[in-house]
């Protein structure tokens, strides 16, 4: 087969997607972007913020069109699929706008005896991206990762999702337009089409550093890869967690509207969201099981955005249901990749270290856990993998046992939410989404907000260079007017 | 054997050092780190400066002893290790400030409409350090890495080099026993001996980060084996590389001061410096190799700090030497690991990727290439892997060629240098000390100054967290009195 299908995951029916790239044809795109990247990494950052804008504004003009074919290939539906279209618009404007701020090049200048030593950050390279399936906007081949490389002054060859490839191709038509339209050099953003296109662009000499959301087994995969090259390099994969929700003993009193928020956060985007809460501990006579099922009960299901998530999600939710009760079972979506909502109740004594109730379902299911005293509940989230986020209810300010919590979900989590559901990501400059492995592979970086560039740069320093042989950022005028240490 | 040797590389003769640690014993000082880590991790910044700077005046306090015992195993040299001795402690109280200073916290507060946003840097908990041989003090059990992740919050637990096993214990006893006095918890510094208990550290679920200073090989099977732990983490490993130096065509008219500033610097410390210069670019007629030959010549030689090493640089030299001039050998050292100096001359189109002569050599010898023009000299730098470092020397300030290398050297190394040797590396601020591999494993990080702190600790964001419930870094009355964004 030399074509990438096209699902509906609504029907299961396939169309002809783009073909797919062949080795050559990446390494076509790699050189490109290889060949732009002198004049991408050296260009004012005000230049490759009007770049981005660009292509923002692109988009803004393309919604319904994208919109529409977005939901043929993922069922997100016009609602969701036009509110993220728009929000990845504003994202790029952000990054564009973070990237001619400049904090991200953390410069410094340093007079000492004898010495002038500087820093600043500089950009890498040519960047491979693998957006996520289920963000076909924020995280697709326009998403945080690709906005920040491209702020960062680094070129990007994106990988086409086999969930919505012709989707990943036209997005990519219209920037790579705007793009040129805007003056970008030939090769800033290319895009390649396939499996072994992707394999082959993680092992192409001139990549300089990928960025992937997903799976943890996809993100394994390419870190292990890129370990193997004959040059390493970095790799920030977003991958899979759990994101525990705690209840307070005083925050019971809320239950009916925890339960609500958590059932509304569960199902959110058919459960297709990294940051999905998938496990509710509660204090046991709390009502948190009947709160839950009521909630759950009457939720419509939809359609998982591939046949393989749909499979997944199918075994996995048979697996947890294997010594767990079913508390409740929303009506099923029919036809297609269609599934319904899904709660269980677990021991939590059951909740060991290597359980598949401690490893990430993607899609609508989630666990409810019901503790004798707030000690099980901290012992369980201890007893947990690492995950991006996670919350906890509780009864006010004044709730001590919030900040007991909060302590030790601190030592768990790459962001703690008090009185919300862990769902939704804020791209604004003190946003984290990150976290330990098996949340991501880099626990010191961000795809999401304004450190999310620095992920493309690294750090070089200057000894005794003179003025004119020092990036703009580091040159005694200070030409980009960036806030130095020093 | 349940004994590690320590050997004086003068004779080769061999000493009783300490015995092995056991498997268990590793998990009692592991968990003796994650039990201190509470503490240790929440303790005022200022605290913990104290009890760093404890340390430091413990080890002015010891100044004879250690030289002594530092010479009969490694035989540096009683200047040398003097000199190497006072810059340990000088730089533990640079890291005890910056700890205190806050800047590697980063924090940030943003109000946002109906969401509080803030975020900072935590401790990432116990991490393990690998010093290396060649510096027994300035990274050894009490150096940089040590030194930047007690001040960043983490207990450490170190293994003693088997390079200078006796050294490193009687280090760790000094530095405990100042850390006790100084009122830090119990479980702060630990030592572990023997290449088992290495393996056994790295592997300890408890262990959060790993540090390394060392080989490319040793360093590879640690950044190996922490991702196969069953939860992978970060592993900072400075490894080796070649290091270019570069002369201008109007550097050349000081070619006798640049070939014995060259010669010093690649037989420093008996070459055993990962920032040694490995290979000098100069135009072909430039007078280069007499003048290295003269440089090197009568350059005494000395001790290599291990058998291995030894053993490694003679049949290292001899490789080298197949295909290339010998310019220059200087006279050897007498007994065990002695070796002298060595210069090659090699024609820059025989140094193409994959050849040993582009891979580091550890010890006092060093390549000379003459080029035709400054284009081949740059040819010659982007085929080879990226470097720690690299140098120019050019004609001044006005010399455009330098401006052109300096340009080059950036894309390819952590820090140029213009108009100076590669050695040496100030701990500073504005300091880089890393590059991309080989040269380390994360090139986003530095393992000297104050950027240092980074690596242990990941970043937390807190969503409409109560304020008694954050961190003091993101309190409102900002108690640590840090500068933050937002």
């Amino acid at each position: 087969m030399t074509i990438e299908l096209s699902h509906d995951p609504r029907t299961g029916a396939a169309v002809d997607g783009p073909p797919y790239t062949s080795p050559d044809g990446v390494d076509v795109h790699v050189k490109a972007a290889d060949a732009a990247f002198p004049a991408v990494s050296t260009a004012h950052p005000a230049e490759r913020r009007r770049w981005l804008d660009t292509v923002a504004d692109a988009l803004d003009d393309a919604v319904d069109e994208l919109v529409a074919l977005a939901d043929s290939e993922t069922a997100l539906g016009e609602v969701r699929l036009r509110g993220e279209l728009t929000r990845a618009a504003v994202n790029m404007r952000y990054y564009a706008a973070a990237g001619e701020a400049g904090d991200w090049l953390r410069p410094i200048v340093q007079t000492l005896p004898g010495v002038n030593l500087s820093r600043a950050n500089l950009p890498l390279g040519p960047v491979a991206v693998f957006g996520a399936s289920n963000f076909p906007f924020q995280f697709g081949v326009l998403g945080h990762d690709t906005c920040s490389a491209l702020a960062a002054g680094c070129p990007v060859v994106a990988k086409a999702h086999p969930a919505h490839p012709r989707l990943s191709v036209r997005l990519t038509e219209i920037a790579v337009d705007a793009l040129t339209r805007a003056g970008a050099p030939s090769g800033t953003l290319g895009l390649v089409v396939g499996f072994d296109a992707g394999t082959a662009l993680v092992d192409h000499p001139a990549i300089t550093a990928v960025a992937f959301t997903g799976s943890l087994r996809g993100g394994q995969a390419i870190v292990e890869q890129a370990r193997r090259r004959s040059r390493p390099i970095p790799v920030y994969a977003e991958m899979g967690t759990v994101n525990p929700v705690v209840v307070t003993p005083a925050g019971v009193a809320r239950m009916a509207a925890i339960a609500e928020e958590f059932a509304a956060s569960f199902t959110l985007g058919v459960g297709q969201y990294c940051t999905k809460p998938g496990l509710l501990l509660a204090p046991r006579g709390s009502g948190v099981t009947e709160a839950v099922a009521a909630s759950v009960r009457d939720r419509q299901g939809a359609w998982l955005l591939t046949d393989g998530i749909a499979t997944a999600y199918r075994s996995g939710t048979a697996a947890m249901a294997d010594g767990a009760e079913l508390l409740a079972e929303g009506p099923s979506a029919v036809g297609g990749y269609g599934v319904g909502p899904v709660a269980l109740r677990v021991d939590p004594d059951r909740l060991q270290p290597g359980s598949s109730w401690l490893e990430e379902c993607f899609g609508p299911v989630a666990l409810v856990a019901e503790c004798d005293d707030l000690d099980e509940v901290l012992d369980v989230v201890r007893r947990m993998q690492p995950s991006l986020t996670g919350a906890v209810y509780g009864g006010g300010a004044d709730d001590p046992d919030v900040a007991r919590v909060v302590a030790v979900l601190a030592g768990q989590v790459g962001r703690v939410v008090v009185d919300g559901a862990p769902t939704g990501v804020a791209c604004v400059d003190a946003m984290h989404h990150g976290g330990p492995w098996p949340s991501t592979s880099e626990p010191g970086t961000t795809s999401v907000g304004a450190r999310a560039l620095e992920r493309f740069t690294r750090p070089v320093a200057f000894q005794n260079v003179p003025d004119a042989a020092l990036p703009p950022a580091l040159q005694q005028a200070n030409p980009w007017n960036l806030r130095r240490d020093g």
